[in-house]
């Protein structure tokens, strides 16, 4: 097997827990944050496949705004511009996970790079906040070549970006589509499992599965 | 707005409950059977999409067969070759909606079209077991361009078979990313929202929302 010469990381879900704003949106909508922040994700990723597919680029800040709305409108709510604009702040300021920080010290020396569906007003500012930027060579954002995650184009960005072979590249998320996506595009791929889901049943099963980032320094 | 010369229906969904095998599951897996039909149509679109990204086309026997098996193992359940077949077999009898046929022969002397993702060898025999099928003038399958609905590709072979303007088509699906693909694509569109979910936030608004498919007897 090939050196691995660049480690590559998906953001949302993976390093960091998009699921930590259901405090503010449980303050915003009593009983209703676990729903909202649930059903938010999911036509966030949803609203990136239809608009690839469609052929309809928005960037992702436009994306999360939009399925925000409809989340908030699926469970019976209201939502005004003002809140909107506090909801995109938080998902700015979301927590990672316990284990990220310690994995990447432990790294530090390799080529580590975050590779997001996340535009650079959203992504940029949430690796600031949560001071793991020092320890990355680089944040990519799909959006610099407006193609989401999992369409060969994007990963072909990150890679020309990386400037190393695609059987160089490791590659870690969370979600099963980006980790099909990406073992479909060649990358080497570490499954982090958070959820304890099934492999997708999408024949591009990943080279590892690991319950957490930590189980990458076994590779 | 010029005269409608095509009526093009979506099957799964907007003239089929494709949550009808549902009795069969709860057989084969008893207080399951909800779970892993919900989950069974979740994934099965979600596996559109990404295929559809990807780049990796299958027809949508395969589709649905995988977009089974993840379900009954997210539901800790295991299914065997024949439980797998038996299951197709049952999505090929899948119910239609009560109101479906009283609509088609109200209907009747208008270009009736039906246009499914549905490979001929699902969509084909679930015509027929319906006795839905002398009703319409024809059933396309985008099986046949190897183009998954919502893609632009798939619409404009729809388009072509029915040899109208794009403008003289109305499109009717009760699934949102179908709809939001139709109208992208420029048919009007009549969204069957039998679940009374909010319109996807999309930018891509239906002409006409209605509960159920009587409600095109309107336009």
């Amino acid at each position: 097997m090939p050196e691995i010469k660049a480690y590559i990381f998906d953001a949302y879900g993976t390093l960091f827990d998009v699921h930590s704003v259901m405090k503010e949106l449980e303050e915003l909508f009593p009983e209703k944050g676990e729903s909202i922040s649930q059903t938010w994700r999911k036509k966030q990723v949803e609203y990136f496949f239809l608009r690839q597919v469609m052929g309809r680029y928005k960037p992702f800040d436009q994306v999360t705004r939009d399925s925000l709305v409809y989340a908030v409108k699926e469970n019976d709510q209201t939502i005004d511009e003002q809140q909107v604009a506090h909801m995109l702040e938080s998902y700015r300021q979301l927590k990672h996970y316990d284990e990220v920080e310690e994995v990447l010290k432990q790294l530090q020396g390799k080529e580590l790079i975050v590779f997001s569906n996340g535009s650079e007003n959203m992504l940029h500012p949430l690796m600031e906040f949560s001071g793991l930027k020092p320890l990355f060579t680089e944040a990519i954002s799909a959006d610099e070549v407006k193609q989401y995650k999992p369409s060969p184009a994007a990963y072909v960005y990150a890679l020309e970006k990386a400037g190393v072979k695609r059987e160089e590249v490791l590659f870690m998320s969370s979600n099963g589509w980006d980790i099909s996506g990406a073992k479909s595009f060649g990358f080497h791929t570490a499954w982090i499992n958070r959820s304890g889901l099934p492999v997708e049943e999408l024949q591009l099963e990943p080279d590892a599965v690991y319950q957490d980032l930590s189980g990458i320094l076994k590779w």
